[in-house]
């Protein structure tokens, strides 16, 4: 198979709707246990999008996702509600080091993650998502946006109560990075439909099993919504001249 | 609904032969991009378990999971196989301390973690497993064995190369301690039939997507066989007299 | 030589008035290149023990410190304050399981870790510093409060901005723990006669150290005073209640 | 003071011969206690320096440290003699991005992190380590090469059981890299001559300290020749080739 077969796929033969049957019995014992609360907003958010890079976001690329223009333009909603309230965003991308990837470890034994090149222009923010200059890109290693990384040291620095996550894939990175987000002690937040995998009920599933217990999943125009409501004086202020 | 009344369901109303057809079809893309690999053994292994503490592992508790008595049969095949090579355990269980809990994080917002009393019998690991007063037991406070504990760097000092992951619930503690395992550079196994959860579909679910990008999920006679060929002069020795 | 033979030592043959001048000459460099600033407070802080248990802080055990009456009492004086203001309040203890110890990593082949048993009284937090049940306990393994515990996360969570540092030994785990708390985004405080050591000079030249890069050293008087201003209302609310 | 006022200083008004009086006296009392023993050499090492980039080991910068060509020069050798023989080398260096420095944490309010652009030549690795392609440069943000980095993750899946530092700075980020090492569960070696530092008897005291109770500090040509005897087989195999 060439790169440039791997397309987005619009439909699997599998039939979501089977899914619901199962949310639903299992939203009963959820409730009747005590399951599947919601966490609610914090007064002070950040935006962390997972690996929205080109490989994931476009077309041509064994990693690519299906529905990626989609997930991309929701996605954009979020970041630039989050922009014009000045929340803090921090995107990251995946990838090694040259041939010899030194510094790549354990996971390629399961995936394909040779095939990610860190100094490749797919490892590059999709311009979809209009990244801008002062948005750090980090350079994670592995799955959860938080392992590896410096990212919940800084947020915590931030004074970040609450992170929103976005991107890919709804079964691997995402997955991690919402499970970490709510063990580092934040309030952790998915906007529907600003996530991408490719395989058909993952993302479903995921997300079912994620809002039960990990994140709150919420309508994209909810999340807006609330950014628009931020106050940047919420953020820990740098005073970053130096003395002399 | 009174504790004594969480009981183990023997099944749901839910088809979970729905769930094949959809692990079908996504087995075929998978494979096609290079996915679903299989990571194999390592000469080194060590076993944790996950939250096998009564709770998760006996009736009458809101964390009761299904068909714990199956569960924990298996499991006690890989344990003792492990025991009798000299292979090195790791038990985990989940609480906090007294009324005041100010050791309980934002996990608590989204599921019952305040019914976590770290001093209950509760929280005490299950006797089906047999556990020894040798083989540890990590207080930790969130999903994964591994997220905020010092199991990753025991584990690296101990030279182990290879994680056998066995308990509950599939969908939260077990998945996030899977997802570390081969972050932090293990390879790691999850063996059939020793993972417990309370709901339809889930435990099938959660191992179909660790075994495509996270673990080998392997028959639990596989795993012994394995664990009985293991050479225990792998492992670090510790040099304990003091010096004087 | 016999545990009953590990005495406090009142002073050392060593003059530590030399110091002065090494650290005169030094705060000119640092002046000079924009070093040893002022962090100062923020508005939510937690207080942090590190191993004050009976080992280090009483008489007769290979790890016991110097001057620790002294050390007790001016802690004491900080933690008294903390207590009345609704302070969190965190201490750590250090020790290992049994006689196999299998959760003892590699720092017993520097130091003598295998003389510390977890189940021992002499792990428990010394009486000297009136420990309340509600104030947890965490049983680290290695130097820092911070590594391989969830600390960090808890604090964040709580919406703790400030970590006030006291204990032992002011080489190893007083500073591993400083360096981690401003790593983890906290402004990080060392009242001056809160920390213990064993050696000539070595407690100077840490706190020099420390103060120059990492934290601020202030006297234990104006630590109290910032603790009586806190309101107790900047901490995160927990909602404990369970649902049902 | 002008950046190109930042000089390499040759020597100090303190006479550091003083310090030894201290540490004799120390190692009396280390020795009868059980400390200050050595960890010895393990079987598969790496080497990792510490920002010694251009800013830390190049005259003209706020961040120059003294003797740097030197340190070069003692840490060239190890270099030469690990990249004979087959060791993974991991280099770091430390910086924040643009001017909105979003990704800078608390630091920068005790020393001047800001002076720190990750995109300036002053943070590439000096070229007096003559550093290769394959050696990964890690882009750190705080003191310690493992803290927010997937250092120890990559190390532990190489199946590395030793580490070997020199860089700068002694008394904070080699210190705090050194004391994490062993917590992760490496044995940790400083070859003599390699660290860099800027203000009078910091080298002598840090390595003091971390000798008694982190790592063990012995000559470089000691190391040099432990590592002339390294067999590259000890790592793990990469199997890099996608399946396709």
């Amino acid at each position: 198979m060439k790169n440039q077969d791997y397309k987005f796929v619009d439909r699997y033969e599998f039939d979501e709707e089977l899914l619901k049957k199962a949310f639903a019995e299992a939203r009963e014992i959820y409730k009747e246990r005590g399951f599947q609360r919601k966490m609610g907003y914090g007064k002070a958010p950040a935006i962390t999008t997972v690996d929205m890079a080109k490989a994931w976001m476009s077309e041509g690329h064994p990693f690519t996702c299906d529905k990626s223009e989609e997930v991309c333009a929701n996605a954009l909603k979020v970041l630039e509600a989050g922009r014009k309230a000045g929340v803090p965003i921090f995107h990251t991308t995946t990838g090694y080091l040259g041939d010899a990837k030194w510094d790549m470890g354990r996971w390629d034994e399961k995936i394909p993650m040779s095939a990610l090149d860190i100094n490749s222009e797919w490892m590059e923010i999709d311009p979809k998502l209009k990244p801008r200059p002062e948005e750090p890109v980090i350079h994670k290693k592995y799955a959860s946006n938080f392992f590896g990384t410096d990212l919940a040291n800084i947020l915590n620095f931030w004074g970040v109560d609450t992170v929103i996550v976005m991107g890919a894939t709804a079964c691997a990175c995402v997955r991690h990075t919402v499970m970490d987000s709510t063990g580092h002690g934040f309030k952790t937040i998915v906007p529907e439909g600003t996530i991408g995998d490719r395989v058909p009920g993952v993302i479903e599933w995921n997300l079912f099993d994620m809002d039960a217990k990990f994140c709150d999943v919420v309508p994209v125009e909810e999340v807006v919504k609330y950014l628009e409501g931020i106050d940047p004086s919420v953020y820990s202020k740098h005073e970053r001249a130096m003395d002399k």
